[in-house]
């Protein structure tokens, strides 16, 4: 089956970066930009140029750099942004403006003290300057998952007449579930006179922890765009993860979809950031944590050891990790010690094992983890003639 | 309208404690265990009291001081796990033997090398000999997320016939999409024959970051149960986060569900678990993580200053955090620079705000945050005539 290209629209340089305590420096900038274009993301978000001196030049040295992206600048709906991010994504291949303005009666009315109409007309005003620079526009309509979906439509249909290539539909505060953003994407789809000549895209937050849920479900129903960042990072509880959309759009074949990312790069990219950024990853965190291939339980490395798909769905050296590991607790049974011993050099027969198994859950109720070297004074202390093991 | 109770099965000491590096002692577990306790939580699930001598000790300790959850015990189905388990939960008000056996092919074949027949015997033979110890028997099915329906309908209406009071269809591996774990709940809702004794439970993992939206999924189809973790640690990518479903149930009234948690508890309890685990919560990780309520762009700022709800949906306070936070970067704008200026004492009329802004943008291109006592620097550096300032 042929399937249809999800564009991934990385924006960890922008909307990632609005971390406290993670501001990055150009150059640093400049390595991940790098590093994105390699990894095979199709946009890249530079920054918010208009924002400071420091954000407008690494949007042009981005700009400079990066050889087959897409590289993107944010603007609000306002003149002046929109100029100064044409000026600084001058030096790109393939330059896009994001521009936009709040749609949701939330915002129409508390942040902009405005009205429906005068909305419409600022956003179709925005596209049409943005269209006097560059020819790829894409339109956010902010807080458009607290926007109901008849006003939603009307607005993403006069920014498509003004030539808006892409729709940016996102879920702002991270409220929507995922049945009603996918539902959204699916209301637009259908009802948006002259969609064909854009793109939808999701953008999620992850405030309940259902970014890339939503997101997922926005491509179900007629998306062709995430945006998303490296390690989920973001304001408050961040964005869409890159990494776990990449790989449950590659791991649901028959969803039809997939991205142009070299998954194979996605764990050293994570770390990359990570450190970059100084922003750690939990040691839970889905495809890129430390321990997102580890086993502990004697349960779960029982079935691994007798077939690695018993418990793992996702081969680690697809996404970088050079091993899933059996890591030995007092949670661990026969199987995984038997193995490990095997791995430094001792062969245990059933009734040997019995001995050493009953040895070694003492010495793991006391320490976290046991290592090799602690498995060579397991088998002493459980008084084996060690003579007989090979 | 009144509503559905979601049961809450905590399974941060069983589950969540499968973790290489954080085994937690007997007494850490018990500090945890009685706080789950006030937090609401229905079932705590203590341990797998046959895995070995300390945790057997955990799970009786546990049962003696917990006071209102239902305390459960994890065992396969084995004749003498089930004993083991019965006799460490002896003092509990209300116990739980939580059995099971892998249902899916690749279970079946390469865990068991047994047949469909074979096991739906054994799953049986479990939960009869649980009932003859205690009256309340979750089974649970193995790898059910890559468990035919069929079978998995037969083995459900096998095991309520048998006696058990509660269904556990966990997706082991994390593959499934929200649709099709929800779909599963849905088919067996109406599928099993008397279903009506039994509540259905999720019990999903993260290992492709959508374990949150699953148990949604599945909750809205006719689960009644969710089985969680604080923090959402767990072996690999970790369980659902107990803190997520929860919030999501209580900000989407319409969905009719609800459950026992004490919110306002829910950021300590976090602090709590990460601690003694010596397992870190990411900063973006969604309601607990340090930066759920922090707010550094301008375009953000600017709403929240204006009215909280434009960019948040919980009040911090529901989570037991004490505000959400205005923190000044080089992507923050002049309403927030106003806003914190005044906080340390300073009233700037609108000329005196651009002149300090650029002032402002300069110092924090430099630096990664600008706190309280910088904002006395950059005033001064802007050449104001402070007497003029209030």
């Amino acid at each position: 089956m042929s399937k249809d290209k999800v564009q991934i629209f990385d924006t960890t340089l922008r909307d990632g970066e609005q971390v406290p305590g993670c501001k990055l420096d150009t150059e640093q900038k400049l390595v991940i930009a790098e590093r994105l274009d390699q990894l095979g993301v199709d946009i890249i978000e530079a920054g918010f140029p208009i924002s400071s001196p420091g954000d407008f030049s690494s949007v042009t040295q981005i700009a400079q750099v990066v050889k087959n992206a897409t590289v993107c600048g944010l603007t609000r709906a306002v003149k002046k942004d929109i100029e100064v991010a044409a000026e600084a994504l001058k030096p790109a291949k393939t330059p896009r403006i994001h521009t936009g303005i709040g749609t949701s009666d939330s915002h129409i009315k508390h942040k902009f003290n405005s009205n429906r109409d005068a909305i419409i007309e600022r956003a179709v005003q925005a596209v049409s300057y943005a269209k006097t620079f560059v020819e790829d526009v894409e339109f956010y309509a902010e807080d458009a998952g607290r926007t109901e979906n008849e006003f939603l439509a009307r607005v993403c249909e006069a920014v498509v007449k003004a030539g808006a290539t892409v729709l940016n539909i996102p879920d702002t505060t991270g409220y929507c579930l995922p049945e009603e953003y996918g539902a959204k994407m699916k209301y637009l789809k259908e009802n948006v006179k002259g969609i064909h000549k854009a793109t939808l895209s999701c953008h999620c937050h992850n405030d309940l922890g259902l970014a890339t849920a939503n997101s997922i479900s926005g491509v179900i129903n007629g998306a062709r765009q995430i945006e998303c960042t490296i390690n989920g990072i973001g304001e408050r509880a961040g964005n869409t993860s890159l990494e776990e959309v990449v790989m449950i759009l590659r791991q649901h074949p028959y969803l039809g979809l997939d991205t142009n990312i070299n998954s194979r790069l996605l764990y050293d990219t994570s770390q990359m950031v990570s450190q970059k950024m100084g922003m750690m990853v939990q040691p839970n965190k889905a495809i890129v944590g430390a321990n997102a291939f580890a086993h502990s339980s004697g349960i779960h490395q029982d079935g691994v050891i007798k077939n690695r798909e018993t418990y793992e769905i996702i081969d680690p050296e697809d996404v970088g990790v050079t091993e899933s590991s059996i890591v030995l607790t007092a949670r661990s049974g026969r199987a995984a010690l038997a193995y490990r011993a095997k791995k430094v050099g001792y062969e245990l027969t059933k009734t040997q094992l019995d001995g050493v198994y009953e040895e070694f859950l003492k010495f793991a109720d006391r320490k976290k983890e046991v290592l090799d070297e602690d498995i060579h004074e397991i088998i002493e202390a459980s008084n084996l003639n060690t003579e007989s093991l090979t």
